[in-house]
Order: C-alpha cells, then structure tokens, then sequence
C-alpha cells in the first residue's frame, strides 16, 4: 500500500484476532509481527483494500474510507505545528487571543438553565473552554457547593488539601494571599503540583462593594507573542526548570517545572507561573541571571493591557478555565465599610478543581449526535 | 555575595514587605526589582548576612544557614543530572530496580495494622512507593470499598469515567480487556487520559485458582537500559508523539503524547505504553517506519524476564504503584472449573486511582516530625 509501512497496516489489522470485537481494543502485539513484514495489497471486489501479508500469510481488510481518514502525510513533510494532526492540547488545537478579540459583553458561554437542559448549549460552553481557554455559565444558583454541581456537569472534581471546594474570601490568619483583599497579579493555581488541576472553577456567591475584578489572561497567546519578539527569552523559560513550593501545617508540596512547557516537536503546551510560591532557583549563577531576566521580559508581557480581558463576576457566575494555560487575576477590593463589614460587598467566590480530561470527553460524545 | 546574582538575592528577601510572615509568600514581584540591581554585602553582627541593594536602597538579611542550604553550584557545572539538586519525580530521584534487586518474599511495604498506627511504617511505605515506585500493604480486610480507605490515608482518589473505584474481574460484553481473563503484558493505565492518574492501587479482594499473577516492571530502569543499549530508538520514543485512545458508550479520552518523556534537560520523568489503545501513528511513512521499530526494540526490552518482578496478589494485598513509571502486568488466569464457577477462585481486585502529590505531600509531613 503506497504510503503505509507493511507494520503500520499489520498493527493496525481490524481482524476480530487483532483487535477485540467487543472492546475494539488491540489484541496483536508488536512482538507478533515479523521483523521483514511485506505487505501486498489487492482492491477487493466491494471496495475495500485487502493486504496480505508475508512471511506470515496474515490477512487483512481495511475500509477505503479508513484508510483515506487515517492517510499519512508525505516523507519529507513536517511534524511541527498542524502538519495535519495538530495536538488538541496544545497550541495548535486552540484559538489564541488578546483582549480585543472578545467581547467582554457577550463572553462565551450561556446560562445556567440553557446549559442543563440543552446539549447544543452545553456543546458550545465545553468547545470554547477547549479552544478559548474558558467559558462563563450565568445564573448559576448563588449557593454554596453549586461549583462541584458545575464541574460534575462534564466531569470530575479534583480534591486536593483545599477540599473538594474551596472559599476564596477574606479570612484572618491566611495560609494563602489568595484568602486576603490584596490584588493578585496573572497566575496558575497549583504550579507546586504535579499534575496541576487541568481546570478550575470559580463561582461567585457574592460581590466586592469596590473593586475584586477578575482578569484572565491567554498564556498561549502570551507564550506564542514572546517567542516572536524574543525567542531567547522564550527558550530559556521552556528549558529552565523552577521549583515552586507550597507548606501549611499539613501540607508540603513541590514540583519543579519549566514555566512555558513545550511538546518533543517544540509546540506550546502548558504554562505555569506564580510568582507567590517560586522558590530559589537553583543553577549556576551565570544561568540564574539570564534566567530571572528572561521571567523578568515574560512577566511584562503578560502585564500588558492588550493580553488582559477585565470583567466583573457577579453572584451566580461560574468561570470555568485551563489552568494549564489561563492565567487569573484579580484587582484589590474592599467591602463598604468597616462600620458594615457583614452588610454586602464581602466578596465570596467558592471554587474547585477538575481535568480537562473528563471535560473533552464529554464534549466528544456530545459531538456524537452530529456525526 | 559571590555565588548569588543580586536579583536572585533580592527575589528571595525575606523580610516581611517582601514575603508574607503569615502565608510565607511572595510578595515582591520581579517587576518591583530595579533591572539594574546591584548587591552590597556586609556580615552583620549576628551572623547573619546583610545585603544593600542599590539603585533603590533595599535591605535584606539572609540567615547564613539559609544561604548555604541555597548555595547554586558554580558556573560551568552541568545542570543535568544529580548536579546537587536532583528532581525527585525524575529518574534523579529514584532507586532504579531490576527483578533481582528485590525479595519477592519481602516486598516493600508492612502490614496494614501497622501500617495505619505508626507513623514510622507509613512513612517507609510511602517512601518505597516515591523512590521504588510501589509498595505493598497485606491484611487490608477484603472487603469492597477498601481500596479507595487505603487511597485516602495519604492523598485523595482521582475519580474518573470508571468511578471511584472499579472492579477487575472478569465479566460477559467487557469494555476493556483488562475484565477477561487474558494475559495483559506490561502496561501503564489510562494513556489514553492527560494528566493520567499517577497512582494506581489494586486491591485483592479474591484470587483466581491458576494464573492471575501480578507482574511489575520498572520503567525507568527500563528506559534507562534502553538509552544506553540504544541511544537512537530512545531517541525515536522520546521525540514521538503517539496518539492513545480509548471509546465505550459514555466516554472517548484521547492523549497524544510521547512513549517515554524526559525534562527539558533530557531526564526520564515518564513512561507511558498500552498496545490496547494505541492509535494508528499519523506522520510521514519513513518516520512511521522508524518508530515502529524503536517501538518493538522497547516492547522486546521491556518482556527480558530481568526487567519483570512476578508476585503473587492474595486476599487483603493491595498495591500501591506509580503510575507514571512502573509497568503492570497479569498472566491469563482460570477459575477452579466451569461446574464450580463460584465456588472460588474467581479472581477479583478493585482498583482506584489517586495522585503522586498528596502521597509525596503526606510523606514530607510525616518527616518533619524527624528534622
């Protein structure tokens, strides 16, 4: 078969003694293929393709349809970036954009009720947290523990030591400036674990009086402006591997990753920055200073307006994000105040954790209907 | 201070404008840090080490027991490697094993009455699992629902589209082979799913009359045999992104990923391999070639009985591996006959999944109580 190896063909064999008929799931091994495997390969009466092959004497059938759908590309031709089986995790599977791309009035997403009776609705929430990073669902009850409901809608929570769900609002003695009023620049939750949550909820309960918007930011974007403007920053930050560290009284985590990671074939895939808990770097001291001035270039960056949609979540509204490449903000806030700190404007959001696993599968089935 | 680059000193100041005293967090931003700044450093009387940092006259005082625990290894040291410090997810942190290494009849691990009242034993189970990639508790009662009790004494149960817990054993209309009674070689879960779970328990709850053993590989000694035997199909696995797959009625997972993955300094911190649900690979022929038979060089290894600990699991063992480095595997098994098919012998774990970061996070907690 011009353009498929004769053990491409061979492991790929739909025969019901190569591939289980009930679970469709592969049955030969690579270890029982012959190393010399030849294929011949006849146009069978009804269409298909059939391949025989020596030494052996297995038989094959494939559909014409199949083998046009899973066709390779030429020799010669690039792996890199959408060479016609561009990585859905990555770069290439996404729409990258800056703030004026979207519109802060009509964000992707949909309301609640929409959302739980509608599988077009839910479709169109899920494919744009694949493809823009993040969709917003208004209108969801204002209760406490509606953002695990929201998450169970297309997948599974991720628990961590902050519980299934957690509170983010002031409290006194914080484990995390995430639990006080100051404002938090562009950040990924968790860079301390290994694996990171792939998504995160946010749901507001309840609103600052003053302040306490929230900004995201597309770090594949972000990522993909600075390797065109200064590719020497770009590699040093996909190549350099940061530790971060988080400890409470129960808690001691640490991972060491590069802030922009990257795919064997170069494409961006992740990324992950808080400044919060980086720890000492720990290379040469040479490799240290060109290190921090490359985060210092990425960090500006990812500051500028242009990359930052602003808005303000509102009780009921449940952000759903990719924190392997969203980066959230939020600005100061402030409650009324101090003479009323329990008459309005003590902003509450409850959040949780979940994959992004669960969330593309979903959507997946979801997609079956149109096919 | 020499050794220490001025922005690396004052990113790390301790002092509480710059790092929270209640959280421990970073507060000072590298945007904050002048770019032209300049250390001047003084040995204070206590000790400790004074730092002036000009153009913004800053002051930090760094414990000196601090800064020698920071030291950064000199200019020209390789960064790769256990170059002072290793990355403990990554083969730098592990005690790579052979099947003779180990004492099938004393396997890593402790009792589970021990195991839940002394902290001392549950530490060295859990640093078996971190540094040997598994550990094995016996006497867990065999009773259902267990496996995910012992998940939650040092982390949390990652929920998936199989539950919270599954059951592995052998029933009509599988949806996986991994519920028939068939040999399944060596193997990691899910790779299919990103992030995979990076735990894996199986609990056995009752053991099958023939066959049905359990066998353990680890895959980063594997790969590491492979890098030095092979350099070029290490090469191939390293750099090739193969897709994974896997469909049943309410869910279709898909991950496009490399077969062994390495840091961005080319240190192994993955192993990823199931024939089942490996999906046709879409690059050009010449290349498909090539990865086939780097592919068959690594399945050849990975089969060396050397490579392959074989153990057998019985009532109230459960496993504890790490999913992202130890291959499993189970030889075919049969119960006592087919005119007593209840009558014992019929094989049955249940499995869950859990991540690496709350045991290792649950490990350096129980360690402190040691500093």
């Amino acid at each position: 078969m011009p353009g498929f190896p004769a053990v491409w063909l061979r492991h790929n064999c739909p025969c019901p003694d190569c591939r289980d008929p009930v679970t469709g799931q592969r049955l030969v091994a690579i270890s029982d293929i012959p190393i010399d495997v030849v294929a011949a390969v006849t146009d069978a009466d009804d269409g298909s393709i059939e391949v025989v092959f020596t030494p052996d004497g297995h038989r094959a059938v494939f559909g014409r349809g199949w083998l046009a759908a899973h066709a390779l590309p030429d020799d010669g031709s690039s792996l890199d970036g959408s060479a016609g089986n561009p990585d859905p995790r990555t770069e290439d599977g996404k729409r990258l954009w800056r703030a004026a791309d979207l519109d802060v009035a009509g964000l992707p997403g949909a309301g609640w009720p929409d959302y739980v009776v509608d599988d077009a609705v839910r479709e169109r929430c899920l494919d744009a947290v694949a493809r823009l990073g993040f969709a917003l669902l208004r209108g969801v009850p204002a209760e406490p523990g509606m953002v695990t409901r929201v998450a169970e809608t297309f997948g599974f929570v991720r628990e961590t030591n902050y519980g299934r769900l957690f509170d983010v609002r002031v409290v006194a003695d914080p484990a995390n400036l995430a639990f006080t009023s100051l404002q938090i620049p562009p950040h990924t939750d968790n860079p301390y674990r290994d694996p990171v949550p792939t998504l995160q909820l946010l749901h507001c309960l309840r609103d600052a009086a003053v302040g306490g918007e929230t900004g995201l930011v597309d770090g594949f974007a972000a990522a993909s402006a600075l390797r065109a403007e200064d590719p020497w920053s770009f590699r040093l930050l996909t190549t350099t591997a940061w530790p971060f560290a988080y400890a409470d009284k129960e808690t001691e985590l640490r991972s060491v990753q590069p802030l922009i990671s990257l795919t064997p074939a170069g494409r961006i895939a992740g990324v992950r920055l808080n400044n919060r808990s980086m720890e000492p770097l720990r290379c040469p001291p040479r490799e240290a200073e060109a290190a921090y001035a490359a985060y210092r270039r990425w960090d500006a960056l990812l500051a500028r307006p242009e990359f930052r949609l602003t808005f303000r979540l509102t009780p009921g509204d449940c952000l759903i994000f990719d924190n392997t490449r969203i980066l959230h903000a939020r600005t100061a806030f402030r409650a009324a105040g101090p003479s009323a700190p329990s008459a309005g404007g003590e902003r509450h959001l409850q959040g949780c954790y979940a994959d992004i696993d669960g969330l593309l599968s979903t959507l997946a089935v979801l997609r079956r209907a149109c096919r």
